[in-house]
C-alpha cells in the first residue's frame, strides 16, 4: 500500500532518489563534456559510473558507496528495474536509426564491405578465443565453443550511431563514401544482432537441452520474419492514424515505448534477450516513411538525455575497472578487433573499387564500436559467459575504437570539421557595454580585445577593418553590424562581440543604429570560413526571435544562448 | 551482476516488462479517449489502472492478476520505484506551471478568492471530520485531529493544470475572469501544498515526538525560503548557461530532473514527502524567464505522456474501487467539497466586485481538483491516515469536480468552445478518388456524401454551392479548392474532403487544377465558424510542408495527419 512501496520503505526512498540523481546528474555532465570534446557521450557517461562505482567511490569512501548503492536491498531492485528499462528504450532508438530501405538499396560495394567486415573479425575473434581460452579468461565451466562464438560476434559489431555522428561532423554524410559506410554499417548491425540473438540463446545454456535451443532459434526467426513483413505493414498503417488521432508526439512516443516493451517481453520469453525485441521493433517503426522527422528527433532526444545516461552510468557501477584492468588483454583485444575490422572492411572496399586511402577510411569508420559493444559485453558478463577482465577490455576497446574513428577518417580524407558557430565565441572576447559612440571607436575597442589573442597589434586590426568598412558598410539591419576582415598570419577564425546601449551608426539599410556588433576576423586564405561566419550572423539577425533575444541579452551566456537558436534553425 | 538484476531475475523480466507495457499502453489509450471527450486525461489513466487492478482484472481473472502484479516480489519493488519516480517528475512539471510572478501581481480579487477558497473548504472539512469521525471512517489508532487536519487540507486543494486546460478550451485564458481564476488557483496551490507539507510531517507521526515535528516544520520553512530566494537567483543565472553550453532541450531537461530528484531526496530526509521538494523546485525553475517556451513544452509533453500515465494507472492497482465504494460517503464528500469551494470562492469573487454569475463561474472553476487531490489522497492512504473507503471517495470527488468545472463555466458564461478543425472531419465524409472531371461533377459527388448526414437533398446542397462558386471561384492555389456554402436548418458545420487524381479546374489564381477539394458547409447564422474554417484551410494550403503532405496522402488518416500540422503552426 506504499508508493515507493512494499519493498521500498520510507528509509530507502531518499537513498534511491539520491542514487538516481547522482547517476543521472554526473552522467549527463560528463556526457556533455565528452560531446564538447567531440567524443561520443557514452564515454563520459561510463566514466561517471566508474567514478560512482567500486572503482573510485568504492575505494575512496567505501562506507558512502555502500550507503548509496546497497546490494541485496530494494534500492538495488529499483535501480536494476530502471536501468533495465533504460537499455530497452535505448535499443528502440538505436533500431529506429537503422534505415532498412538504405540497406535494401545498398550497392555492391557496401555489401562487400559489410560482409567482409563481419566475416574477418568474426573469424579472427573465434580463432583467437578458441585457441587461447586461458589467455582470454574463459570462466570456469563455460563451453569454449560458446565463448568463442560470443567473442567472434563481439568483434564484428559496429556502432551505427557513433558512425553517423562522425560522418555528420565531418560533413561526409551525404557523400558517396559516407553512404557506403552507413549502408554497410546498417547491414552489419542487422547481421550482427541476429548473430547475437543466436549466441544469446546459447549463452543461457545451463539448464537448456538442444531442443529448447532449437525452439529459441526458431522463435527468433519467426519473430524477425513476422515483424519485417506483417508488423511492418501494420505499423505503416497505424502511424498516420496515431498521428491523426492522438496528441501527436506524445501519442506516437507512448505507442513506441509500449510496442518496444511488448516485443522485449516476447523475446525474453522466447529465450533471447529482451533488448533484441526492442531493437527489431525500433527498426520496423523507424522504417515507416510516415514517422515524422520532428517526432523522431524529439523522441531520440528524450531517450538519449534520460535513459541512455542512466544505463551507461550503471555499467561503471557493476565492475571495478582498475582491479580488472589487464593491460596485455586490453591491447590484444584492441589490436585483434581493429586489425580484423580495418582489414576486413578495407579489403572489401578495395574489392568494391574504392581507392586505397578511402578504403582505409571506410575500415576505420566501421571499426567504431561504441555503445553496442558495451551492451553486448554487459549481457555476456551477466550470463557468466565472460569474466570481468575481458568485460573491461571490451569496454575499453569499444571506447578507443570510437574515439579513433573520427580522427582517422579526418586524417585520411583530409576533411575539415563543419564550422560550429558557437565555438568561435569566447567569454573573454565579449564586451557588454561598449564605451565608444562612433564606428571607429567601437572597432578600436573590439580590436583591442582580440589583439593579444591573435598576436597582431590592435591598430593594425582596426585599420584593416576600417579599410574594408570604407568599401562596403557592414550594418546589416535589425541593429546588428558585422565589421570584418581577413588577416594574414593567423590560424583560426575568431569573433568578438560587443554591445552598445545607445547604438552606433554602421550605415545599415534599415537606418537603425547597431546595438550588437560582431567583429569577424578570419585567416586570409580561408574564404570559406569567412563567408560561412558572415552568413550565419546574417541569418541570426534576420530571425525575429533571435534578434529579439539578442536585444534583451544582458550577459555573455544569454548572447550565446540566443545565437544557438541559429543551429536549431538549420 | 545482473542487468535487471540481483532481485529481478530472468523469470521476472518478461512479467515486469509486460506489466509496464500494459499499464502504460492502457493508460495512454484511455487518456487519449478522455481527451477526445474533452475530459482530463487523468480520468482515463485511472480507469486503466482500475481495469488492470483488483477491481476488475483481480475479480475476473485473479490468476492472471496475481501473475502480472505479484506482491512481495522484485517486480513489485521495480514497479513501485518506477511509479515513485513518475509522481516526482509529475509534480516537477505541475510546479513549473505555477507562475510566481502572476501570483505576486495578482490583484485584490484573486487574493480574496483564493483565501476564501482555502479557508471555507478547510474549515468545513475540518469540522465535518472532527465531528463525525465514525462516519468518515477514521482508521483505528489515528489521532482524530490529524485526520481532520488532513481532510480539511484535502478539500482546499485545486488543480491548476485542469483549470488552465478548461480556460484554454473555452478561450477564456487571457480574459479578466480567466486571469482572476488562474492567479487565485496559483496562490491556492502554493498555500495548499504548504499546508500539506505541515500535515504530512504530522501524518507519519507514530514514532515522532513533538520536537522532531518542530524540526520538520522548521526544515520545510527554511527549504522553501532558501529555494524562493537563493535558489531562484541561482537557477535564473544557471539556465542561460545551460542553454548556451549543453545540448539545449536535453541539457535543461536532465538538469531539471536531477534538481527535482535532489530536492525530493532532501525533503523526504527532512521528514516531509519527496514530492513537495520536487514541486517547489519546479515552481522556482518555471519562474525563470530564461526557460524557453519550447523546452518547457517538450518537457511537459514527455512527462505527461510517459510518467503521468504510469503513476495514475498505478493508483487503480492499489485499491479495489468497487469493494470500497460507499455511495453515501462519496455523495457527502462531493457535496461538502463542492459547496465549500463554490461558496468560498464565489463569495470571495462577489466581495472582489464580480457580478454574481461570473462569481459562480469562478467558484466552479476553482472546484476542479484533478490529479493533485488524488496524489494527496494516495499519500494519506499510504501513511495510514485514511481508509480505503475515504480514498475511493476522494478520487471520485476529484474526478467529478474536474468534469463539472468546464461544463459549469461554459453554461454560466455562455461560452463557445474554440473550433477544433480536425473535429469537423470524419472518415465517412472522405472520398479518396473522385470520379468527376469537372467542377460541377465533383461538387455533386461531395454533396451526395454529406446529404444524408445533414438531411438536405444533395441537389439542393450542390445548387447552393455552385451559386456561390459563380460569384467567386474557390480555387485557392497550391492545388486546393474550398467550395462552400451556408445553409439554413443545419446545426453543425461540416467539411467533406475529396481527392482527384487528375485535378479539377477551380479557377485558382496560380492556374493549377485542384487535387484536394474541401466542401465546407456551415449553419447559415454562424458566420464566425464559416470564416474560421475557410481561414484554417487556406493556412494549411499555404504551408509548404502541409501542402506537400496533403498531395502525397493516400488515405483518410494521412489527410487528417497532414491537416493537424495546422494546429501546430498556431
Amino acid at each position: 500500500m506504499m508508493l515507493l512501496a512494499a519493498a521500498l520503505t520510507h528509509a530507502h526512498v531518499p537513498i534511491f532518489l539520491l542514487s538516481v540523481a547522482l547517476m543521472l546528474g554526473l552522467a549527463r555532465l560528463f556526457g556533455e563534456v565528452a560531446k564538447k570534446l567531440r567524443q561520443p557521450a557514452v564515454l563520459g557517461e561510463i566514466l561517471a559510473g566508474i567514478l560512482l562505482g567500486p572503482t573510485v567511490l568504492g575505494e575512496v569512501a567505501p562506507l558512502w558507496f555502500n550507503q548509496l548503492f546497497p546490494t541485496d536491498s530494494p534500492v538495488e531492485a529499483g535501480l536494476s528495474a530502471l536501468t533495465g528499462l533504460s537499455v530497452i528504450f535505448f535499443l528502440l532508438v538505436a533500431g529506429m536509426e537503422v534505415d532498412l530501405s538504405m540497406a535494401w538499396k545498398s550497392g555492391r560495394t557496401s555489401l562487400i564491405v559489410s560482409l567482409m567486415g563481419i566475416f574477418i573479425p568474426f573469424a579472427s575473434g573465434f580463432v583467437l578465443a578458441f585457441a587461447f581460452p586461458g589467455f582470454m579468461r574463459v570462466p570456469f565451466g563455460v563451453d569454449p565453443t560458446i565463448f568463442a562464438l560470443f567473442f567472434g560476434t563481439a568483434l564484428c559489431i559496429t556502432a551505427l550511431p557513433v558512425i553517423s555522428k562522425i560522418l555528420l561532423d565531418l560533413n561526409l554524410f551525404r557523400t558517396d563514401i559516407g553512404v557506403i559506410i552507413v549502408a554497410a554499417a546498417i547491414v552489419n548491425d542487422l547481421v550482427g544482432w541476429l548473430l547475437f540473438a543466436v549466441v544469446s540463446t546459447l549463452m543461457g545454456v545451463d539448464g537448456k537441452d538442444s531442443s529448447s535451443i532449437g525452439k529459441a532459434i526458431a522463435g527468433t526467426l519467426i519473430f524477425v520474419g513476422v515483424m519485417l513483413t506483417v508488423g511492418r505493414v501494420c505499423l505503416h498503417r497505424l502511424l498516420p492514424w496515431l498521428q491523426a488521432n492522438t496528441s501527436r508526439t506524445s501519442g506516437v512516443m507512448g505507442f513506441a515505448m509500449v510496442g518496444a516493451l511488448l516485443c522485449a517481453a516476447l523475446t525474453e520469453w522466447i529465450g533471447i534477450h529482451a533488448i533484441f525485441g526492442s531493437f527489431i521493433f525500433g527498426v520496423v517503426l523507424g522504417d515507416s516513411r510516415h514517422l515524422k522527422e520532428k517526432i523522431r528527433t524529439s523522441f531520440e532526444q528524450f531517450i538519449s538525455s534520460v535513459f541512455a545516461p542512466l544505463f551507461f552510468a550503471s555499467i561503471g557501477l557493476k565492475v571495478n575497472f582498475l582491479q580488472h584492468f589487464d593491460p596485455v588483454l586490453v591491447v590484444v583485444v584492441l589490436a585483434v578487433a581493429t586489425v580484423g575490422k580495418v582489414v576486413g572492411c578495407g579489403y572489401g572496399a578495395v574489392l568494391g573499387g574504392l581507392p586505397r586511402r578511402a578504403a582505409l577510411a571506410v575500415g576505420f569508420g566501421m571499426n567504431a564500436r561504441g555503445a553496442m559493444e558495451i551492451i553486448l559485453g554487459m549481457l555476456a558478463l551477466q550470463a557468466g559467459v565472460i569474466g570481468e577482465d575481458l568485460f573491461v577490455a571490451l569496454v575499453l576497446m569499444a571506447l578507443i575504437t570510437s574515439m579513433m574513428g573520427g580522427a582517422c577518417i579526418q586524417k585520411l580524407l583530409v576533411r575539415k570539421r563543419e564550422l560550429d558557430f558557437s565555438e568561435l565565441l569566447s567569454a573573454g572576447m565579449f564586451k557588454l557595454r561598449l564605451s565608444g559612440h562612433s564606428r571607429d571607436e567601437v572597432i578600436a575597442e573590439l580590436s583591442a580585445l582580440v589583439a593579444a589573442r591573435i598576436r597582431i597589434p590592435a591598430e593594425q586590426i582596426a585599420g584593416s577593418v576600417l579599410e574594408r568598412e570604407s568599401v562596403v558598410p557592414t550594418g546589416i539591419g535589425n541593429r546588428v553590424a558585422v565589421p570584418h576582415t581577413r588577416l594574414p598570419g593567423i590560424r583560426k577564425s575568431c569573433v568578438v562581440v560587443g554591445m552598445s546601449e545607445n547604438g552606433v551608426d554602421f550605415d545599415a539599410p534599415d537606418g537603425e543604429a547597431a546595438r550588437i556588433i560582431f567583429l569577424v576576423i578570419t585567416p586570409e586564405r580561408d574564404t570559406g570560413a569567412h563567408l560561412q561566419i558572415l552568413a550565419a550572423i546574417a541569418k541570426a539577425a534576420n530571425e525575429p526571435t533571435v534578434a529579439e533575444e539578442l536585444s534583451h541579452a544582458t550577459n555573455y551566456s544569454e548572447v550565446v544562448s540566443a545565437l544557438r537558436n541559429i543551429e536549431e534553425l538549420h
